[in-house]
C-alpha cells in the first residue's frame, strides 16, 4: 500500500517533469499507517466537523497528500488529476491549496507555516470542545513536518505555544531523513531536535520510519499522552528509489525514465504509470471507508444535541442574530457624546461591544495585551486543563500568533483576532500573506500604526507598513478615524467570511470625526467624503486614521480664507477599489486639487491625488520623540496641508 | 558601581516620564562586570576594530547602555543627554541606534534581531581573523537578551546558525527574570531555555545574576568554551526598587516619585538626580580607560602588518582599486553576444566576475544555493574551525540569515550578500528594514521573482513584493532585465556604502534587452529610455525585469501599425526618483499613452502611468502551472500590452 503512494508519486513527478518526490516516498510508510490506523476521517465526506486534521507541513511534497487522497477515496482526486500534477485548472497544485482540493485541510509550501497553522487547529479543537462538549468535539491534528520546518523560527514560536498550552491532540510526525535541498542537513545545522522539543513540553519518541510496527506503535502512544507529542520518524529520502534512495537528488526533481524504472525493478511494481491494480486500492479504499459508520454515529449526536443549532452555525460561519446589537447602539451613542480618544482604545470600546454576542470570537496578543486593548474585561485565559477561555496569551511570537489564527480560522468554529504593534506586521506578514492566499477569517489587530508611537522611536514606528499591507492582495485593511469608524471597521472584518482583515490603530488620541448619524456602514464604501466643501469644491484633501483630524483642522483654515474644501476619509482601500467607477470617480473629484495626509510612507497615494497632487507625510524613517514633536518636526500639520492646497492653487 | 546604573536608568525614566527601568536596574549587576572586567574596549576610540561588541538585544532598556557609556567615558554621552532621554535630536533614542550614538554597535529594540544580529558579528570576526590573523583581529561578541528575545523565532535561527558554525567568541547573557510586560513568562512560555541551548550546541551556565562572584566566573568560564555560550543569569527585574523590585510593573513605565524616593532610601543612595559622585565615576572612567593601552599596541601592530593597506581599506569600506574590471569586462562581452537566460543566472555571471576581485564578499543562502546561483565556483565554505570560506550555508532560515547579514556589515570589514526565493523576503522583511534604518551594506539576493516561479504556485509566486520593498525607505530595489543590467545593479548595490540592496531575479528566462554599448550605467539612473519610438512617441511601455521583453515585443507590435512606441527599463525606482525633476520628466512622458507591463501587483504603478495609464499585471495572486501558460492566462503578454496601448489612443 505504501510503495503505491512511491509510485504515484514518482510518476506524478515525472509526467510534469518537475515536483519533489523524495518526501512522499520517505514518508509513505508513516503516512500509510496514519491514514489506515490512526485518522479520523471520511473520504465520501471532507467537511465532518469532527474529522482529525492532517496537515502536510512541507507542502512540497504534495504527491503524498494527493495519492493519500486518491487511493483513501476522496472523488475529486481522480487519477486524471494525478496526471495533471502541477498544470493549469488541476486539482493538484505544485503545493496543496485548501478550498481547492477536498481534503487539503491548510495551503502549504512556506516552510515552518503548517507546523503553526495545526497549532491553530489544535487550539481551536479545544476551545470547541470547551463550548460544546466532547461528544461533539473530540478529534487530533496529525503533522507531517521535515528539517527545513524545524529550522524555520516560526517552529520555535509554534512548539512554544502548543507546549505551553499544553496541547496534547497535537502529533508532529517528523520526517528526520537528513536532507536539505544543498546537501546533508549537517551542512547547516546540528540540532538535537529531540531535545528541544522536550525542552518546549512536548513528549518525544524516535522510531524507524520504515517499520511499520514501530510507527504503529508510536502512534498509540503520542495518543495516551497529556502534551503535544513529536515521533521522531528517521526516514530514507527516496525510499525505494532504484539507485538514488536517501540522496538529495531525489528531493526536488523528477528522478528521470532510468531511475523510475529502476525503481519500479526495485518495488517489484510492475504496473504502468497511473495503473492501481484493485488488491492495492481495496484494502485503501476500505481505510477511506473505516470513518463512516463513526461519522454517521456523529451525525446523528449533533442532531440529538441541544448544541445542534449553535454548533452547526458557528461551524458554518455565520453570526448571531443579534451580533451588532450592542455595536450599532455604541454607533448610534458615539455620534452624540463625538468621544475622543486613541483608536486602540475605540477598539477595545467595540470589542466589548462584539465579543459577549459572538461566542465564536477568541482573542489574544503577543504580549501587549494592555497596549493592544484587545482583552475584554472578564475574560478567562484559554488554558489548560479545561480550555473554556477565550483570550490567548501568545507570548511574544507574532508569527506564530498569525499563522495560529489561520489554523484555528481554517478549522472553523471560532473567529480569531489578536493584537501587536503594527510595525511587527514585518514579523507575522509570512501568516498574513498565507490567510489571505486561503481566505482566512482572521482579524489582525495592529496597534501604534504611525510616528503617534513617539518616544520609541524608529524601530516601532511604522512607515512603509501601510503601503505593504494594502499591497497584498485579498487582505483588507482598515484604518478608523474615531471610534464611529472603529466600530463600523470592526463590524465589517468580524462579518467577512472569505479572507482575513487587518485593523491599523493609532497609539494616540484623535478627535471624533463622524459626528452626523448615518442609516448605513460609510466605511462599508472604503472612502468617502467626511465633510463637504462650503461652495464649489476647490480643494480636496483625502486623509486616514489619526491625520483625519488634521485634514478637518486644514479644512477649517482653508475655509476660513475662502477656500472650499472638502475632506475624504479612506479607512479601507480595498473596498474602495471595489465601488462602482461613478461612485469612485465622484469621490477622487480630480478638478479639484488634491491633497493627501497621512503619517506614512507615500507609496500608493497616487491612487487618490494623482501625478500632480501633493502628500504630506514621511519621506524616511521616524524618530524617538513625543508624537505631537515628531508630527511638527515631520511637517504632518494643518497649516502645512493647507499650504499644500494653496500651493497648488 | 551598579547603583549608579540604577539610578540614572530610574532618574532619566522618570525625566522622560515614559521609558524602561526594570531591565537596567535587573542586568546592571551583570552589566557592570562585563565592562570593568571582560569587555574589552576603550572609551576615547569607540570605533575601534578590534574592540570587542555589546549587543543589547533587549533595546527598550537603553539606559543600561546608555549608562554604561556615560559612565565609562563616552563623551557623546554626556549627562545632559541622559537628561534628554527619548527627546527629539538627543544621542539616547528610545532604542538605541547604531550611528547616532557612538559605542552603540546595532539598532535593537524589535525583539530578537540583536541576538541575530550579533550572529553576524561574530561571523565576520571569523572570517576577518581568518583573512588578516589574529594579531589583528580577536575579539569577542557579548549580547545581552531577554526573555522576548528568546521567544521570538528568529532567535532560534540564530542559535542554530552560531551552534552549528561554533562560534565561541559569542556569548549571551540571559536575563532570566521570568517576566513580560504581560506578566509572568509563565503566562505564555514554559520553555526549558537552558536545555534548548544546549540542544542548539552551546555551551551554558546558570548563574544568579546579583552575585558578583558568580557573574565573573562564569564570564571567565565562557571565554574558554570552544563553541557559543550561554550564560543564564537570574536575575529581579527592578533590582533594587523600593517595592516593586521583581515586578512587571518595572518593564515599561516611570517608577513614579514615591517609589523614586523609595528606592534611593533602599539602595542608600542620596544624590539628587543626573549626580554622580566623583568616587563612583573614578573606577568607572578607570575602566572605560582599561583598554587604551591594548588598543595603542594593536595600532603599532596594525602600523607595521603586512595587511595594514588591505585591512585599512577593507573596514573602511572602499573597494580594491581593481574591483570591478571583470564586470565591465563582462557587460561590454554581454553588449556584444546578448545572452539570453534567467536573471538568477546572469547574476551568478555577475558573481563570478566580481567575488575574486572584492576578498570582502562574504556569500550565501538560505539552502537555495542551486537556485540563487549564489555560490561562486570553488568557494571554500566558511566552518570551523578555520573559517577561511567565505560562503555561508545558512539553512532554511531566512530571517536569522538577514539579520546576520546587518551584523556582518556593522562589524565591518565584510560585504555579504545571500539569497533566498523573494517570496520568502517576507520572513526576512524585519531584518531588510531593520538594515535600512540603520543603513547597513548588505545585499539580498532574491531570485524567483515573479509567477514565472511557475509550478509551485501561490505561496512560491511574489506578487505584492514588489510594491511592499519599493515602499520601504532607504532599500534600493534592483529588477534587472537582462545581463547588462543585472551586471549594471550588482555594481552599484556593491558599491553602496550606506545601505541595503535587493535584487529581484528572475527563474525563467529572458531575452538581451541592452544590444548597444553605454559609457555609463544606465540603471544608475533608475529609470531609463531603452528603445526610443520610431518617430514622435505616441505610446510609452515602462517595464522591468523578465517584462521588459514582454514590453520590447508589444513596441514590434505597436510599431508595425505604425504607432511609435518607445520602451522605458525602470530597474531601480528609488534611483530614479532621485533624479533630476527635468530627467524624470523626459522619461515620463506625460502626454504620451502610457502603460505598465510587470507581472505583479499594480500597487504604485501610478508613479509612472498615472492615474489614466493602464496597467498590464497581477490582480491577485497566482496558480499553479508551468510558467508560459501562466503568463497567458493572466494576460501579460505582449499583445495584451499592445492591446492596452491602442485602447487609450
Amino acid at each position: 500500500m505504501a510503495d503505491a503512494i512511491r509510485v504515484l508519486s514518482m510518476d506524478a513527478v515525472e509526467q510534469a517533469s518537475n515536483g519533489h518526490p523524495g518526501m512522499p516516498m520517505g514518508m509513505a510508510d508513516v503516512a500509510t499507517v496514519l491514514w489506515t490506523k490512526f485518522l479520523k476521517y471520511d473520504a465520501t465526506k471532507p467537511d465532518w466537523a469532527d474529522r482529525d486534521r492532517f496537515v502536510l507541513s512541507g507542502g512540497h511534497g504534495s504527491m503524498l497528500l494527493y495519492s493519500l487522497l486518491h487511493l483513501s477515496g476522496f472523488k475529486a482526486v481522480s487519477m486524471d488529476e494525478l496526471r495533471n500534477l502541477r498544470q493549469w485548472g488541476s486539482k493538484t497544485p505544485g503545493h496543496p491549496e485548501v478550498g481547492h482540493t477536498p481534503g487539503v485541510e491548510t495551503t502549504t509550501g512556506p516552510l515552518g507555516q503548517g507546523l503553526a497553522t495545526a497549532v491553530g487547529m489544535a487550539i481551536a479543537e479545544r476551545r470547541m470542545a470547551a463550548r460544546f462538549g466532547e461528544d461533539l468535539v473530540d478529534h487530533r491534528t496529525w503533522v507531517e513536518c521535515g528539517d527545513g520546518d524545524l529550522m524555520e523560527g516560526v517552529s520555535h514560536e509554534a512548539i512554544g505555544i502548543a507546549g505551553r498550552l499544553k496541547l496534547a491532540k497535537l502529533t508532529v510526525l517528523w520526517d528526520n531523513n537528513s536532507i536539505t535541498i544543498d546537501g546533508d542537513v549537517s551542512l547547516s545545522d546540528a540540532t538535537d531536535q529531540v531535545a528541544r522539543f522536550k525542552a518546549a513540553g512536548w513528549a518525544v519518541k524516535s522510531i524507524d520510519g520504515h517499520d511499520m510496527g514501530q510507527i504503529r506503535r508510536a502512534m498509540a502512544w503520542a495518543i495516551k499522552q497529556d502534551k503535544p507529542s513529536l515521533i521522531a520518524c528517521a526516514t530514507k529520502i527516496g525510499k525505494g528509489a532504484g539507485t538514488l534512495e536517501g540522496s538529495h537528488a531525489t528531493h526536488g526533481n523528477a528522478l528521470g525514465k532510468a531511475e523510475v524504472a529502476a525503481t519500479r525493478e526495485k518495488l517489484g511494481w510492475a504496473h504502468e504509470p497511473f495503473v492501481v491494480p484493485e488488491d492495492v486500492y481495496k484494502p485503501w479504499r476500505a481505510a477511506g471507508r473505516r470513518g463512516g459508520k463513526q461519522r454517521r454515529k456523529w451525525e446523528q449526536t449533533l442532531a440529538a444535541s441541544n448544541y445542534r443549532d449553535d454548533f452547526t452555525r458557528a461551524v458554518k460561519g455565520d453570526l448571531p442574530a443579534d451580533a451588532f446589537e450592542k455595536i450599532d447602539a455604541l454607533i448610534a451613542e458615539a455620534v452624540q457624546t463625538k468621544p475622543g480618544a486613541a483608536t486602540r482604545q475605540h477598539s477595545g470600546a467595540a470589542l466589548t461591544a462584539l465579543f459577549p454576542n459572538i461566542p465564536e470570537m477568541v482573542g489574544g496578543s503577543a504580549d501587549l495585551t494592555g497596549s493592544n486593548n484587545t482583552l475584554v474585561k472578564g475574560t478567562l485565559a484559554f488554558d489548560a486543563p479545561a480550555y473554556e477561555g477565550r483570550y490567548i496569551n501568545f507570548g511574544i511570537r507574532e508569527f506564530g500568533m498569525a499563522a495560529a489564527m489561520n489554523g484555528m480560522a481554517l478549522h472553523g468554529g471560532v473567529i480569531p483576532y489578536a493584537g501587536t504593534f503594527m510595525v511587527f506586521s514585518d514579523y507575522s506578514r509570512p501568516a498574513i500573506r498565507l490567510g489571505a492566499i486561503m481566505g482566512a477569517r482572521v482579524i489582525h489587530v495592529m496597534t501604534h500604526d504611525s510616528i503617534g508611537v513617539g518616544e520609541d522611536g524608529p524601530t516601532h514606528q511604522p512607515i512603509e507598513h501601510l503601503a505593504a499591507l494594502r499591497a497584498m492582495p485579498g487582505l483588507n485593511v482598515f484604518r478608523p478615524a474615531d471610534l464611529v469608524e472603529t466600530a463600523e471597521c470592526w463590524k465589517l472584518a468580524v462579518a467577512r467570511k472569505d479572507g482575513p482583515s487587518l485593523m491599523a490603530l493609532s497609539r494616540q488620541k484623535t478627535p471624533a470625526a463622524r459626528t452626523v448619524a448615518s442609516s448605513e456602514n460609510l466605511s462599508a464604501k472604503g472612502a468617502y467624503e467626511l465633510a463637504a466643501a462650503d461652495g464649489a469644491a476647490q480643494v480636496t484633501i483625502f486623509s486616514s486614521g489619526t491625520e483625519v483630524g488634521v485634514a478637518m483642522a486644514a479644512r477649517e483654515l482653508l475655509q476660513a480664507e475662502g477656500i472650499a474644501t472638502r475632506v475624504v476619509s479612506t479607512p479601507c482601500w480595498e473596498l474602495f477599489a471595489a465601488q462602482p467607477a461613478a461612485y469612485r470617480e465622484s469621490v477622487l473629484a480630480k478638478t479639484t486639487v488634491r491633497v493627501a495626509v497621512e503619517a506614512a510612507a507615500s507609496f500608493g497615494w497616487e491612487r487618490f491625488i494623482g501625478e500632480d497632487g501633493v502628500f504630506v507625510g514621511m519621506q524616511g524613517f521616524g524618530a524617538s520623540a513625543p508624537a505631537d514633536r515628531l508630527y511638527k518636526e515631520f511637517g504632518i500639520t494643518a497649516e502645512a496641508v493647507a499650504a499644500a492646497a494653496k500651493s497648488k492653487l
